[in-house]
């Protein structure tokens, strides 16, 4: 006869005891193995009696990251990368920081819808449907604006002051392609007349975005 | 001949005319048509051309919750019935307010995981696994904390003064089910034997505390 | 050229001749490798050379269990754990036996449906909305109910003989967190106050709960 | 401010007042309209002030069905149809009794894995794989065996009493295709020359078991 | 007693007769009632005694396309507008033809992966990672090329002569998300600094090339 | 800190350097390891290091299969077998050559809808429902037709010289039950009397079946 999880008097008895089932853990929760030899779709799990509470935590999100960059903006992931406790369970969350006028530029999340709340600040926000319809706002602190899975989508600090947001994804791993450097800094480069059609300007002008977009090698 | 959707001179011309095509729309996002008379799983979307920024905006988690209540917490959800847009994107938040001392006391959302933001404060937060394992730990201002899709959870404020949380899910409609309310204060009441062997209490003391839970008929 | 598998007369001289193929079989069924070193979200399969009818067969719900417990009942599981079959397939049986008076607790499955039938006796049925509306109802000897994803529910023999059911789940591993237990006998324990504030119980009666459903430590 | 569904005193006196919600009910189930004009994937749901505890119940299996036809065996099935609380819940439940030697033909189910306990008797049951592997196994009462999602499968009494099972499906509606009636009796009919050559039958050969196989039509 | 899908002989003078099972057939296709005032995620069905053959039908592949634009190529689609069949079947086609040197500018299908055969002629396809790393290569007549979902991506005719491929979608409107047109041909329009910044480009050359890919008002 | 993926300028110096994120690449695509000693769900995923193009491509569907057996038909497939950049991706295709009056015989595809474009030739293509109604048409050359998923379904050349069809699937590895072949050249064999009852003919006639279908052994 099989020990029940709904008898309770007993039950506690073998699951804190030696024979206690590391499979009734291992569903709840796996926990991502980020070094496993295997890999596969999202993580490996670790095992079950490595497991704590640690592996659900992230401290990464408590301080501002620093826009000194060209976009005047710089996002802080909170994906299964950096809290293993998220395989399986199809959350993560960023943190987002800009300069006065800084923009977090048009991009893309593959895999997941993402939900913005405000921290500090003045934000013009948008996305775009694929009927290249613009649905944007303007929000301030505490309010909350969706962009639907899939979609390009901005957002751009309009205050004089820094400003910062939470966000969240429907996805452990949401991915990011961000469409200028995509297109115009990729490796190997994608080819110029494909930009040029796409984009109706000349070869010389897609040269002259590429030199500026593309990473410069470190000396 | 079908006009082309990359095809974007053409395109153009055709989706900003008289021709417009509301299915593109319509497939990108289903916003909830919240008052139709049609009921389905998550809701009937409304007609495109009604459709806005505002679907995809909420204010409402801007103000802290007031938790003048006896658990010292308040809630305050923005999921699909509060932003429209929502519908079928798989994404929720909402905001918790906590007095010192105050508990978001024990619940489950059957529809999804979370993770949690801390806004202001120090909490003791915690999940419980399948294997009755208290996975909890301490976390403040900025720091981030996860609980598995369907497993009981709380938080408590651990400091001295107001707390406050972001959380967000992935379900447009997460649901709670606030563990003592449930079983205490149902209508029509869960039998009291059923709740005098679970708990291996008295049926009087199975009354005592149905009597402190149920709510209180208006005069 | 390719052997085609809508082509009978070629493939079968394939298939059953040393180049079978085994993914072909892999991906009809992944039998669980309950052993295997890699953990992954649910289980990696066995070799399909391995495999047989034995692996979708269970004997283990044929034979009553003895519900001898404070509770009076006891769940016998039919999960993938005991029929590694099921893995990948999405589904999974239990048998639970009643004592007259016997009590399934207030329970939920994080990670699945549920439905019942009637083997014997008469039983009170109920789970609870999230609204705390009790949707509840007595059955008899080959009657059926449902228990939604998610939603707290129990069963309770009303009967004067012992009562048993089959149950089904849309799960290979539903994983079942029984409310009482959960709350006053996890390990770690979860905090004190935590439970007074969502009781409306004092310290003292929950210390008095915890002691009575924590299982005793072996002499 | 809104009520917190966490906060349960202020909750239910809003809940159970005149603004209880409906749409928290909606999200936990949603009981099949069977009779709507609009026709949806599943069902639409049912105005959720008039569903109730038999929603979720159903009555039909508790006698046995009369197996009095060329197969010996009959199906009697507790789908969406019957139980409306099943809609969106992903599960559904048949029982099937059979003659001595009676056989529940060849059939696959397109949207459902089943898993199938013997009630009374002694079976031959199995599955094929893709691969044209038979898995089969005698099974007697109380034991358990498992059909995987789509594959061809068959059950057959071999003992001289009368058998019964309950079959679960993790499907609100699983659908049945019995191979040689969907094959030979169709209407319109399959083109002889496609049977001939899948069965590598004459065309005398495949009119003679059409005529069989169809149904007579009523003087 | 119910009658048995499995049990043909019984069944199909039941379904072919006056109380034939609307429901039975809905469940296995739910063919879009494209013009239905109800909006659902998707398409409510047809009601099952209107469909037949040609709901499963197009023709509009057949022939070629025309492209005479600005990027030589033009897509024509076979999603569910046009073939209300696949409503909730998860699968769709698109014909793409293009003139010697034509591109199909990079853009994104949100919803969907897709495969493409070439028909005819010589054709650079490629895709772009979120790590921004190009996967392309040159295929001709009769091969076939992958791209990810969710994932920007673009093909060029790099032959003398027209060529044309046919391509499928896991999705029954995956959508088609072009990123020039999308950025800088809007409406309403990209905040001109959101793409400055973005391309690195001045505020002038945004407006040229929008100018260039705005389509002109109809006089 | 943390780089952004969003902010490109930096993120490239990053991730083209020593520290370049291989998970990055692996979400976006997971490359079937087909010869991993590790059996998932699917395929364990190839070290993105070694991935590249040629793993979303293949040439096996240029030239026509040569359809010389009883049947007049061969399929060649272009599943995750063939293009190890399909695992997690979702689709695949197959290309049906056909000799004039060839056929495919009726079979169900157990995982996946299909969509069929015709190459060259005309075709009488349909598909039955659970309902046993036959969805049938005769399409030519450019022309679409649909098969539900799970559903029986079989295409015949109805012409007079050899036909070519293109295929895609929603899913990497859509499995092929053929009918005749699954039912009377199963290894070990279907039962004689399961097949008797389910024709209607007799055990001789079920026999003479067998020995047609099953491939002889070699000499």
């Amino acid at each position: 006869m099989e020990a029940s999880p709904t008898l309770f008097l007993i039950t506690f008895a073998l699951m804190l005891g030696a024979s206690r089932g590391d499979f009734d853990l291992l569903q709840d929760v796996c926990v991502a193995d980020l070094y496993s030899g295997v890999k596969v779709n999202g993580f490996p799990c670790k095992h079950p009696s490595t497991i704590g509470p640690n592996d659900f935590f992230f401290c990464g999100l408590a301080n501002p990251g620093i826009p000194n960059n060209t976009v005047g903006s710089v996002v802080t992931l909170a994906h299964v990368e950096k809290i293993p406790g998220l395989n399986t369970l199809g959350v993560a969350m960023s943190r987002i920081d800009y300069a006065p006028g800084g923009v977090n530029p048009p991009h893309i999340h593959p895999r997941a819808s993402e939900i913005l709340f405000v921290l500090e600040g003045e934000l013009e926000v948008g996305f775009l449907t694929t009927a290249n319809v613009l649905m944007s706002k303007v929000i301030k602190k505490g309010e909350v604006f969706v962009f639907p899975k899939g979609l390009v989508h901005f957002q751009k600090n309009i205050g004089t002051t820094p400003a910062a947001v939470i966000t969240a994804f429907n996805s452990q791993f949401p991915g990011t392609q961000s469409i200028a450097a995509t297109l115009f800094a990729a490796s190997p480069a994608v080819p110029c007349d494909v930009l040029s059609k796409a984009f109706q300007i000349s070869d010389k002008e897609v040269q002259i975005i590429k030199s500026k977009l593309t990473p410069k090698k470190q000396a």
